[in-house]
């Protein structure tokens, strides 16, 4: 389990004074950057070094989030599956779980532009961190 | 079906030259606000008279969008329940269907802070964009 | 002059009902896709056939905007310098001047990594589009 | 001088490798929490506990960000006038000054809707986090 503090913004809140539900797919990308290290380690983005494609994302909005106070990010792993798997994200605030989401995530190759198998050692990394 | 024209923004494309997945989620939200005027016909957003939360999102990604061509949202109503529906939306880009997505919208009373069911003149126009 | 006319998004509203000061900028980053054509016409993104830094922004928030109305956004050219050059941006809504911004472009060779003089073909279709 | 600390997140990273112009806005937004807190300690945002309007924000693109590292935002005060002040923001990275910007914001009455004279206590809490 990763975990990350944000500091919501002034305008993630709406007008009813609830952070909008568009805020949360920000914070859970940045919460991804453990998982992205785990198969480009220096964060390097190019064709060659990157290998990673956004196949789904969902968003449970459970209590509502305020501008008043910090939000924790809890990221694991749900799936690993051959050429996919699958991340967990949920946004605590107040000792709150306010809003839970899952990011499915392929395993590609950007030269040959097709997806391939996630390399084992990579697995076995992610499996490090599978929930529950 | 409600259909919008949006224009890529150059901060949308991410280093791999597709659209951001987040970018999908503004632009869904954007296409919501017909629906919206079926609730609050001036778009006034207060406690009295907004009466929707965000309780779920999805999104699939089937195919790269990019900088180069703008994008069409169609938007359809996929179900009507008692308390609550679910909007489709889609983004289509040089006629591919690259993003899917659904948003469950509760009706809910910000003063007495609980759902309740959605009135029968609403359901009636809403059902009148069911889709298929 | 370009126009562009954008949908308020129910999130880019704030807790007082005013437009959030961001807002605005992404709004002007998509009204600068017709000047980045004359750069780019395919809007092909690569290092060998883009070639344009952002060195400055800004904006004055002059009137408030709300939820309920479209916005125009107004483009146009400020200033043609050698290595560089200025966009001015306006939004209007409900026939109001509500935001006014500028942009200062670095015309750049990114194989290079230097700035380099504006070619003067561009330079001429710019000066199209100058403002008063 | 306030500091924080911001994770890039995949998406602030345009096609050429940089952090997107529009980045910074947020951040700089987020930075500014602990001088609302002076202005309203719980962070409330009503019409009536709420007393700062944005009048202006601009943005010095000085250095390239990357994906690769956090980014340290400072914060402090640069002017204090009778109605409004002025707060600087830097972005640094890799112990470089990346962006630089202000933002002036307004004592308003929400109710009365019109400026009004900073409070003199608030003014010398500010004051307190002048720069140079």
């Amino acid at each position: 389990m990763f975990t990350m503090t944000v500091t919501p913004r002034f305008g993630d809140i709406d007008v009813l004074g609830h952070i909008n539900n568009t805020a949360p797919a920000l914070w859970f990308e940045q919460a991804r950057n453990p998982f992205f290290k785990m198969f480009s380690p220096d964060l390097s983005i190019t064709h060659e070094t990157w290998h990673l494609i956004m196949a789904h994302t969902d968003y449970d909005f459970i209590e509502e989030m305020f501008f008043r106070n910090e939000v924790e990010i809890r990221s694991g792993v749900e799936r690993i599956g051959t050429k996919s798997f699958t991340l967990h994200h949920e946004a605590w605030q107040e000792n709150r779980l306010c809003v839970r989401g899952n990011a499915v995530l392929v395993y590609y190759d950007f030269i040959k532009r097709e997806s391939v198998p996630v390399p084992e050692d990579i697995k076995k990394i992610l499996s490090g961190h599978l929930i529950e």
